[in-house]
């Protein structure tokens, strides 16, 4: 087994060139006209699109879509499709919900084929259910595909798993954009602390402080793992590991921008020895 | 526009028949021998699957696969490919974690392309974290490949949002399948029933009714609704709704098998409405 190897280096170059193959869609729905397909992106590396997701790109006619849908994505749409944007753009006033689903289902009703595109999962933080509502209200036909969700994925690209069977039998997750805003608090920050040894916050960037103030009053450890990881999955992906009592300062040092997930955790730790993604 | 009728039927009969677009894989990694890749499967459906999980399984030598891997997504291993099942078959024992490690270890080290393929998201409850550690202490080069989870992903198949505007802004992912088993208690089911409006429990089809005493103790309404999902996202999903008070008799009643996800919450309720997919 001398040449061991020099066998290995020869498949190994080989591998690198060989061409990928292609992927047949077929066995995959047909797009039919005067039908909404709401639809998860993923939370950002097109590899984690679904077959269901690129099938839905490859016929649709009319694509509505958020702010946190990457270009990449928006590639694969058909040049002869129309796309829309929904999402906020530097302060200007965005689409409200009901524009939205308006115009989900004027398209429809047009009999075009309407893709709407939203970043992770339409049912995690995603107001699809509210979306799906309206169109079963005005009896427009839909489909649901879901996407991977940033607070699973997204980790996973940090190498945080959300669950460890040393650490943890729940994982909760909680959307942090409306705590501390002088709102009324809509969540049991207390008992959530509690409940869940990790705790995985989408959309917490601007929150951190009010929320990990939050879990240290309900007996949370000062040096509790934290991981902050911005644009997950995609080449500016950026994780900073930090703990609980020093989790918003970090933010502010670090000078980090959303879109960020935040876990809250012993799995946090993980990320050091199974951080595999390298961001280019 | 008298004919506009017309024009969509022509449309839609075109569209019935149009071929599917392929799809290129370019783009995505080359899977380099010696390296083992963990990969989810999604919850069944083939179509849930990422492109970077078809791309591992276009390119894999070996596939360790466990339960519940259907047979449709390993119909995509290549032929020359060699698959291991590890996991439980007829009562017999299965292979025990050390002895997956083990083999993943020993097929990489052979120069292999090593695919570990897991049932749904293989960081979420499933053991995904403790093979990754396991070759990180043998230097053995890995990749994360998220799937999608059956409990946001199935749930969607059933029209059930995880989180809703209306319902929650907090969402509870626990296993069942050592709850009220007489071995220590891992879960504080009094504060997961106060944290979270919505609980999605995987793997508790036997443990429904431990759970639910637990959940009514602590206070949740002996009518709050709950969905038990079985085989999500397959042609033989069943969905069946109940009330906290009546889920495990519904279990009993209706004969219901794993694989299930049971959500526990208002949610549950929208699958009256929402529920699109029909399983054939």
């Amino acid at each position: 087994m001398e040449d061991e190897p020099l066998k290995q280096e020869i498949i190994r170059l080989a591998a690198a060139n060989a061409p990928l193959p292609e992927l047949e869609l077929s066995g995959l729905p047909v797009f039919q006209p005067g039908w909404v397909w709401l639809v998860g992106a993923g939370p950002g590396d097109p590899g984690l699109l679904t077959l269901h997701a690129v099938n839905a790109l490859k016929q649709a006619d009319k694509v509505v879509y958020d702010a946190l849908v990457s270009e990449d994505i928006l590639s694969l749409v058909r040049p002869e499709a129309e796309t829309f944007y929904a999402g906020k753009r530097g302060g200007k006033p965005s689409w409200q919900q009901k524009d939205i689903t308006d115009r989900l289902i004027e398209l429809a009703r047009d009999g075009h084929r309407v893709l709407r595109l939203k970043g992770g999962d339409p049912f995690v933080f995603g107001r699809g259910g509210e979306e799906a509502q309206a169109l079963v209200a005005q009896n427009v036909p839909f489909r649901i595909i879901p996407g991977i969700s940033a607070g699973i994925g997204g980790l996973a690209y940090a190498g945080i798993p959300v669950t460890h069977r040393e650490v943890n039998h729940a994982v909760t997750f909680v959307t942090g954009h409306l705590a501390g805003k002088g709102a009324p608090e809509l969540l049991d920050w207390a008992a959530i602390a509690k409940a869940s040894p990790v705790i995985v916050i989408y959309m917490a960037m601007s929150r951190i402080e009010a929320i990990a103030s939050q879990l240290l009053a309900a007996g949370r450890a000062v040096d509790e793992p934290v991981a902050i990881v911005t644009h997950a999955t995609t080449p500016h992906q950026c994780v900073v590991t930090t703990t609980l009592a020093e989790a918003a300062q970090a933010v502010k040092q670090q000078g980090l921008e959303p879109p960020s997930i935040i876990v809250i955790g012993a799995v946090a730790d993980l990320h050091a020895t199974l951080g595999w993604f390298q961001p280019s």
